[in-house]
């Protein structure tokens, strides 16, 4: 078998030639509104007449975000666009561009042995396989050595003026509605934990039949693993102007509707009952799983909300409230009665 | 003395109160350009008709660009928005938005002991009162909690269309200028290791006195800790069409001319007796040393361009020529004649 020639991978390349690499694997078809990518010291982009541009930033940490022993580099890589095509979904945009800043230790820039690419490359594959998908050129970034493995995302997007769908629209009587079935991705990290678990009871020539997930495991980690942000649907909402408010659930529908509460002035209750809770996944994960990436979202009665959106079901699971003093900023009402559904998804800090 | 009330210091905080702590500090007057600040999904910018809009990031690691020990935290903060800054300038573009990404050891947003406050509040200082100097509100970015200190800074800056000054237009004949002087941050990075080689053979109690760096050090050390980015010069030059390609000295004189070369598919000799070498520093420091933040930039013999631009002298250095493969893409010219100028700026993964 012939090796593979030495340019051609990261083994003991430095930053130009990597950048060099990076630039060469993120060519292809770029949209009119990048009018520059990289290899300058800015890129440039120009939104459409009577468009206005999002910017999103998201930090993905080794250790924080993902485990360089749980996660395949491919889903490292997917996860971290994900999270900032998510952010755009939630605003209504469409991609434009996105940059990434990669600081990384030195061993995951090298092969690693021969017939096994870089984990850079691997991470790639799958950045750059979802911003195929979803038509997102890699339009910059930065790249450095660093003990922990640390990525970046800035995702740009294109909205019509006044189309964007904000946190702060929400007013007392709207519906709340989410796309898509909760808690299947909090249930896939869950099992990803305990396969690792029982990974780590094995002997090593049992373990390196393991090296990557078993087939029948792939289906009930892929939210987790390999999420889908809901950019249609984002659009689809911006577009025929139905939600007054919008969020993406990257922290879980605890955490982030009391964001939304906070940013539109208001309260909020949600019925237990009406949660579409995903298949195998708890009502626990439901409520404060976060990173399902589903969007929240809140709409007058009078708006026409379809069951479906661009193939997603859709369920309406509260309501909005004027905000009481008295009362707790979101209520979960369940058989047993009202109680209050405080923020538990994941704080930085905490 | 009243002790500082608690809301108002990091010293237990979550990342959600971060964040509003943050976001109350950037908070100010904004450009008509930044429609939505920090606080949604994504910050929203509308360039003005006519314009586009040009993006930057870029990473700063604690060991690699900046030291924990060495640097203080304002000029942590200050040095990270000034890189960002200085790639807008090289663009000629007017900054718009900035955005931060600060991944950090949870003791950096602790308050660390009475009357002190968190290295995150001083890193702050430094940024923003950097940012208030350029009019770059703060409009976004992500908070999380890292076993290394990483900030990575996005700009976005506005430049009329067809204005923009790219790497990529320099052409055989051209001339080739810098602004101020080179090697002033080499100096002053020199000056800051040996100052603190000299504090380790202090003992204990004499290291106490010297936890701020000494008023005399603080002239030879500022252009290290606290560069300008030369925003006014940049876009005089784009407002004129006086450049026809232009980089700035991140990296160094011969690695950025290289840069600048390789874009634009042309050679590139220098004068080394027309250096504009700082006060303090030496020639090395000048052609290698990066971290100054000058403009580099080519114009044609037939572009005006003055010996000073906004207050700051501009000289010649020397000329692009066409590319010959058998000669080295950049010359130095010295008395005793032309040597290969060979890229010795930072490489990461080198």
């Amino acid at each position: 078998m012939p090796r593979t020639p030495k340019t051609s991978r990261a083994s003991s390349l430095g930053e130009s030639a990597l950048i060099q690499r990076i630039r060469l694997r993120a060519s292809g078809t770029t949209p009119p509104e990048l009018r520059l990518g990289i290899g300058d010291d800015c890129a440039l982009l120009s939104p459409g007449p009577g468009e206005e541009l999002a910017v999103t930033t998201d930090l993905s940490i080794a250790g924080r975000h993902f485990r360089l022993d749980w996660h395949p580099p491919e889903s490292v890589g997917h996860r971290t666009l994900a999270r900032g095509l998510s952010d755009l979904a939630a605003m209504g945009a469409r991609p434009v561009a996105a940059f990434l800043s990669l600081a990384l230790p030195r061993e995951l820039v090298q092969k690693p042995k021969a017939r096994s690419a870089p984990w850079i490359d691997r991470f790639l594959d799958g950045f750059l396989s979802l911003a195929r998908d979803f038509e997102t050129p890699l339009a910059g970034g930065d790249l450095a050595e660093s003990p922990v493995a640390v990525a970046d995302v800035v995702l740009t997007g294109a909205v019509r003026h006044g189309q964007a769908l904000l946190r702060s629209g929400a007013r007392p009587g709207d519906d709340l509605y989410v796309t898509g079935a909760l808690g299947a991705a909090a249930a896939g990290l869950d099992r990803l934990s305990k396969l690792f678990a029982a990974v780590k009871k094995l002997r090593p020539h049992q373990r390196r039949s393991l090296q990557r997930i078993p087939d029948q495991f792939k289906a009930l980690l892929a939210p987790h693993l390999y999420p889908t942000p809901r950019i249609a649907q984002g659009l689809w909402l911006a577009r025929n102007a139905t939600a007054s408010a919008a969020i993406d659930l990257s922290d879980g529908l605890s955490t982030d509707l009391a964001h939304l509460c906070a940013e539109s002035g208001v309260a909020a209750e949600v019925d237990a009952a009406a949660l579409p809770i995903a298949s195998g996944a708890t009502p626990i994960q439901a409520l404060n799983g976060g990173e399902d990436y589903e969007l929240l979202f809140a709409a007058s009665p009078q708006a026409r909300v379809p069951s479906q959106i661009e193939g997603l079901p859709v369920t309406r699971i509260g309501r909005i409230l004027a905000r009481n003093a008295s009362a707790p900023p979101v209520t979960l009402i369940t058989p047993r009665g009202a109680v209050a559904l405080t923020p538990r998804g994941w704080q930085h800090f905490s």
